[in-house]
């Protein structure tokens, strides 16, 4: 392996930045782990005496990296990194999340740990998007995405011709029926739809499946994203 | 009135940054809005002519602020702010929103705008706690702020004491009904109450009210605060 990257998309590797995601990497992926990277100053805590462990377990190298840790996680107090291979799942025939053009990645993190909390384990980014691989998402995800089997799609037909059988339930702003009473009446397995932060889903989605939206007040111009897609996720659940 | 100042806790005014978080001010409630701030670039977006609209027809002074906009906002693209005073409200005898000891800025900001799109027009902020009228607040709440009653308490005590009638919900990770179990059987005025980030709500409130729970898996720590008090708030909304 050469020497580490700033990380880009091209890379077929990124990193896991923080204790807590790397544990969640080293623990249900060590497969694709490639190294563990620490700084100097970690080696008292637990959760890092807890990487080491489970590193040496899997047979993966361990290594003091202080300059590039603050490289990847852009600050000084970054104490451990899990540098994992990028392997694209093959999504399960269950209900899945299908993200179109999400482009914060934030967001983006924040709505793979909700889905993972909410049981969702499938997950369709339609580009372009935020890199799901972005040390920032896996950050934000909290390392929800190393428990979730997640895939990329060129365009939604690419997503859809591969799961035409799947109910799809587009929200958006002006779906023609509440979201509960669609939820009441669910089929299985079904595809969550969620658009872009500003833009929120195109208009064609209104053919597409039965487009849903969420009660909210004339108050406000429209929930944050990340907050819709917590609410919808919930309400459609298998209880 | 004094220059300008940079916000801080202290001032007894703050300020609105950005177009749609000043538009909200000078809507909801132009009575609290001292000057409208414009940038010298701003000229000529159809936002800025109707906060120009606004502010005469409310007898507001504008001005141009290149500096103050600068320096309020952190960024060099901030087109408008409205500087607004503080006036604390009273809270209705409604259902509360109560958050106590929450610390992020953002989480706070998201809360608010998720409170006024689900109805929840009642805010009580627990202290020690992010300062509700921050900048950063104001805008991560899109400006949600000018539409709510908010009040900020010394401790819950306080609180109890002012509402001693309400309906407590707490939500807590080890909450001993279901959260959607409670909600079926609410009783209302209620209060959702919601803890601080990393350690949720302290264990005395066990002992207050009826501690609920989110359903979620093991395979995720928690639901991020934001997240679980949008999911609480939707399970508990008036219908």
């Amino acid at each position: 392996m050469p020497s580490l990257e700033t990380y880009e998309r091209g890379l077929d590797y990124s990193y896991a930045p923080g204790l807590f995601p790397s544990l969640e990497a080293m623990t249900k992926r060590p497969e694709i782990v490639r190294r563990l990277l620490l700084s100097s100053r970690s080696q008292e805590s637990q959760g890092v005496q807890k990487l080491i462990e489970l590193a040496n377990a899997n047979r993966i190298r361990v290594e003091t990296a202080d300059k590039a840790l603050s490289r990847i996680s852009g600050k000084d107090n970054c104490f451990a990194a899990a540098v994992f291979e990028k392997r694209p799942a093959k999504l399960e025939n269950q209900d899945h999340i299908v993200l179109h053009h999400i482009s914060d990645q934030g967001n983006l993190g924040t709505i793979l740990r909700t889905a993972l909390g909410l049981r969702y384990h499938d997950i369709a980014i339609i580009r372009p998007a935020a890199d799901v691989y972005d040390p920032k998402v896996v950050r934000a995800s909290m390392g929800a995405l190393f428990s979730l089997r997640i895939r990329e799609y060129e365009d939604f037909n690419e997503y859809r011709t591969e799961f035409p059988n799947h109910a799809a339930y587009p929200f958006m702003l002006d779906g023609s029926v509440q979201m509960d009473d669609a939820a009441r009446d669910i089929k299985r397995p079904c595809s969550l739809i969620f658009g872009n932060e500003g833009a929120g889903l195109p208009h064609e989605f209104q053919s597409v499946g039965q487009p849903v939206r969420i009660p909210s007040s004339d108050e406000v111009d429209s929930l944050n994203l990340a907050i819709a897609a917590a609410i919808g996720m919930y309400a459609f659940r298998i209880h």
